[in-house]
């Protein structure tokens, strides 16, 4: 029978129903109400599907067809929480093509070799509490403890705080996510599918520049130590060098705040963010160093002072090769030159990746937009990534 | 006797502890409590100098001296009010140095032949309600009606409303005033005193730099449109422009807010003001055009949109020619070789000259502070101001 695209357009349509918002797109907060349907929807489509299920001490929902050989999991899936408005298919589609896919392999092909497996993981979005990649960190064992707010929400679900080890596995042999591209590189290109090298590594800093608050009016441009001008020099001289270094190097300004703010006065302080990602950690350290040293000299040119402050910082993973090798070939099979792209974006899969072999398959959006209700991939578009995930699948666990 | 530095320094002082505020400065707001109490300290020293006082219709108190002769009078002074936190001088000084040096002529040269007055404006700065100038539009006859809250606070004081027409007059000959820089050009330049040349006209621009907000790992730096890497682009462009186009012309980008303001997200819009003045209104409107040109030339290249609304719009205020060499010849004769310049902010004499002969002298402010608690000059320069001041009005009034 193979995939059936109609029950994977309405099985998308069900869950976007659940945790609806008023002005547009649905919000699943770990734990919540919207968040508790969506995990009982896709448990009755699992079981629907003749597979075993199981909710883990964290709430990642699995479900399992057992294999005739013993061994490791392959497993498919996705995050089941949402941002705040986010889209029908960030998660979502990882979790239903997953199921969609696993159930056609069953009903064509039978029971499998391998262990073969679903899981709908709680949470990646950072979408209630200070966290993100809760539902894999449980999964590699990489939760000590929950703190106090996240451990009351967990008993309101029945989950019990004290048990999260016990969500550990290390019975995984291999996962692969589908999931759309939350950019605008495949559609750019014209391509309708990518194989995912690695996901980037992201830094992000914290810049403050400081010169010297004067009257608009009274202090002429050459007697200016202007915080703003200086950092909007900062602003243009990022962008200048992660265009330089090429794809994929990115970095971005995206908060910028001028103090004191008034109209008739030249700004003291400007305090802001850059975001740098790179594919590879020298290239990550390449980015930011350049940066580091601009912003200097162009502090220095300026008579400002200059203060950078590391907020965060997360290596890059590569896919493992196998996988990839594995994905282009079910491409290939079915009828796609699949491209291979870098995600900037993170993804479960990079967590994963510390015990399992890892691969993502992605999809184009629909103008790029991402965390929004206009997210959307064209119905061909969902049907062939949903085809290759299970063809992927067969070579794997059959 | 002439000037007696002491008792400058000490009428300053005097001033400056009504309405002294707990974080440091004075606050002198319009039709306050430290307001009232501090026009009653210098009605108290304008009769103590034989002056004739009176206060008008919003408040302004004139102190007068009969000339021999009939006919307009010759009249220095200044602001009563301060901004938050203000410091020791701005508009204090004018007030002070007018009233010591008025007493001394009388002192030392007994009845003038023209009329002589001192004068404290009841409000410049817009310290407590959305206007500015409020005296000295009185004077000129510019105010129709107050509105509502002002009215109010004029009844609070004694003062009638209805009557504010009363306050104008057009018996002045000439509006010499004595102001701090506020800025740091005497100071650079080691130069004691200033006669003004002009107030520069300001236009206040809001512009708005619209493009595509994104995700910061999945958008490459080619498929952007990045609002804050435009505006960046454009606060640099503005600053060589005015730099470019030399003194007096000034441009200041002093508020700057981003969209949507998150880390990980391409900045979508950004709101900026501009603030940019010149001494002459071809100058300024030279400054605006190419500001708005190059704006328009960096969102075409940039694929963003651009809205650019004008806020605000004062023309240049040129000071009179003859009373510029009256203010030079006077400083000559106490020994020092004025410099001109023009005045980058706004003064009541900007709204005077509408109606009689105006000038102003600058002394220098100690680092350019001006509105705030460090707000200083030194003695000798006060001093000298004063002098400067008193041989001015000696040469206009006897």
């Amino acid at each position: 029978m193979g995939i059936d695209p109609a029950l994977l357009e309405r099985r998308l349509d069900e869950l976007y129903v659940i945790g609806a918002e008023p002005d547009g797109g649905a919000y699943r907060p770990l734990y919540g109400a919207a968040w508790a349907t969506a995990v009982e929807r896709v448990e009755r489509w699992l079981k629907d599907a003749g597979l075993k299920t199981q909710r883990d001490a964290v709430g990642n929902l699995w479900g399992r067809a057992e294999g005739t050989d013993k061994g490791k999991s392959i497993i498919t899936g996705s995050h089941i929480d949402t941002v705040r408005n986010g889209g029908r298919l960030d998660g979502a589609l990882g979790i239903v093509a997953g199921l969609t896919a696993v159930e056609a392999l069953l009903k064509d092909k039978g029971k499998p070799r391998r262990p073969l497996e679903v899981v709908a993981i709680c949470e990646e979005e950072g979408s209630r509490f200070s966290t993100s990649f809760w539902g894999s960190r449980a999964i590699i064992g990489a939760i000590d403890k929950p703190d106090a707010e996240i451990a009351a929400a967990m008993r309101e679900r029945g989950l019990d705080p004290t048990k999260i080890a016990s969500a550990a596995r290390d019975d995984i042999d291999t996962f692969v996510e589908l999931h759309i591209e939350q950019g605008r590189v495949l559609e750019s290109a014209r391509t309708p599918l990518a194989v995912v090298s690695a996901i980037v590594g992201t830094a992000h800093l914290e810049v403050t520049v400081t010169g010297q608050p004067d009257h608009a009016g009274t202090t002429p441009m050459d007697l200016r130590r202007d915080a703003l001008a200086g950092a909007a020099a900062m602003v243009q001289a990022i962008e200048s060098i992660a265009k330089s270094l090429g794809k994929p190097a990115v970095a971005t300004v995206g908060k910028l705040n001028v103090e004191p703010a008034q109209i008739n006065v030249v700004p003291g302080t400007v305090v802001f963010t850059v975001d740098l990602r790179h594919a590879d950690l020298g290239g990550r350290r390449a980015l930011e160093e350049r940066i580091r040293s601009i912003c200097g000299t162009i502090s220095e040119e300026r008579r400002l002072s200059l203060a950078i402050r590391t907020l965060q910082e997360k290596a890059p993973v590569a896919m493992h090769a196998e996988v990839r090798a594995l994905l282009a070939r079910a491409a290939k099979e079915c009828g796609i030159q699949a491209t291979e792209m870098v995600s900037g974006a993170g993804h479960d899969a990079q967590i994963l990746a510390a015990r399992c072999k890892v691969g993502m398959l992605f999809v184009p959006s629909i103008g790029g937009r991402s965390h929004c209700p206009e997210e959307a991939t064209s119905p061909e578009h969902l049907e062939l990534g949903t085809k290759v995930l299970m063809r992927a699948l067969e070579l794997m666990a059959y």
